[in-house]
């Protein structure tokens, strides 16, 4: 589904102006929304040399702990080439509530689900909006999505597995007339694109 | 996307199967890869009797807290007809590495998304398997996902904001002849199905 039958987003239409920004401003020292914009920038400029150096390739480990829980642990990144590490490892809990067999002793994958996804929209929006000079004083959100077990569970097997709809609902103090171009900055967010774009996932499953 | 072009997956000819063992072993006391069949078996049923019961609706509030960090809490979810609480409120972090203008205080959006599927294909296997009596001693995953930040930064109008591919190899302790049907099992993970069939997002951006 991929490079085909994508819309063209607002986001988009933004590129102009990034680009424009990054090139009359990439000694900036502001920082705007907590957003250092010297760091920022010099990423932006160096990948605008080389766009080679914007591959970026994401990974996490995960191991089962039995039951419904496992444990996931992030440490590292490939970007501008090279493998990055992170300043320190992140360990990740899962498990289910006791009513899917579970002992509550993390969000279940699904409520992980959407945490990337309100992280990935808040954090595009406002380093977006850093760029541009629009300023944000304070941005929160609640986020719910419908899951039918019954296709889960295989009960149904014509109900969809996973969410039919996520609705995100951000409250966002800055100027009014701002409020229109912030919520179009979300459409940057790279978890929000893959949700709403998908993506091929590829399961391999060998012996250990 | 939805309700369209779904391929019909491995995972849906094993309808009548779980059909079968939630029928003959409702009262079962096996617990099977950890996962009590009691438990389980008992919500199972219950959305067979009323399939009502199996509309769930997932929830996460997140809050900003400058820059790049913000931190998403999970606390309650909608199932069965009402409002449950997880035992414990679950406190999640984001935030970005130094060189996307972030302090690495916790892992970025895009690897928690890395996190919930590499969870949630773990989960569905784990407890799919233990329905049908499948044994996994162990089973460990690392995932990988392809980014190219010319979406993300809007370099390249033309290149995709979100994860192109992401690759997800299990490592599984199992009767070697039962490692192709653990992998169909995967194929009931709501997450996995949430990145490859696609999902409406509804994004609402109010003054606070």
């Amino acid at each position: 589904m991929l490079g085909s039958g994508r819309r063209r987003s607002a986001a988009t239409y933004l590129t102009d102006e990034v680009r424009t920004m990054t090139t009359s401003s990439p000694t900036s020292t502001r920082q705007v929304n907590g957003v250092d914009l010297d760091t920022l920038m010099a990423t932006v400029q160096q990948i605008k040399d080389d766009p080679c150096l914007g591959a970026c390739r994401f990974r996490a480990r995960n191991a089962w702990l039995g039951g419904n829980r496992n444990r996931t642990t992030v440490s590292e990144f490939h970007g501008a080439r090279q493998d990055i590490p992170h300043l320190q490892t992140f360990t990740l809990e899962a498990d289910e509530p006791p009513i899917l067999a579970g002992h509550d002793e993390g969000a279940n994958p699904v409520e992980h689900l959407l945490h990337a996804l309100a992280s990935c929209l808040t954090t595009s929006m406002v380093a977006h909006a850093a760029v541009r000079g629009i300023a944000i004083e304070a941005l929160e959100s609640e986020l719910e999505g419908d899951i039918n077990l019954n296709g889960f569970l295989g009960l149904d097997p014509n109900m969809p597995k996973g969410y039919t709809e996520i609705r995100a609902r951000f409250r966002v103090k800055a100027r009014p007339e701002d409020l229109p171009r912030i919520r179009e900055l979300a459409e940057f967010s790279p978890v929000f694109n893959t949700i709403t774009q998908g993506a091929r996932v590829v399961v391999d499953v060998q012996a250990s």
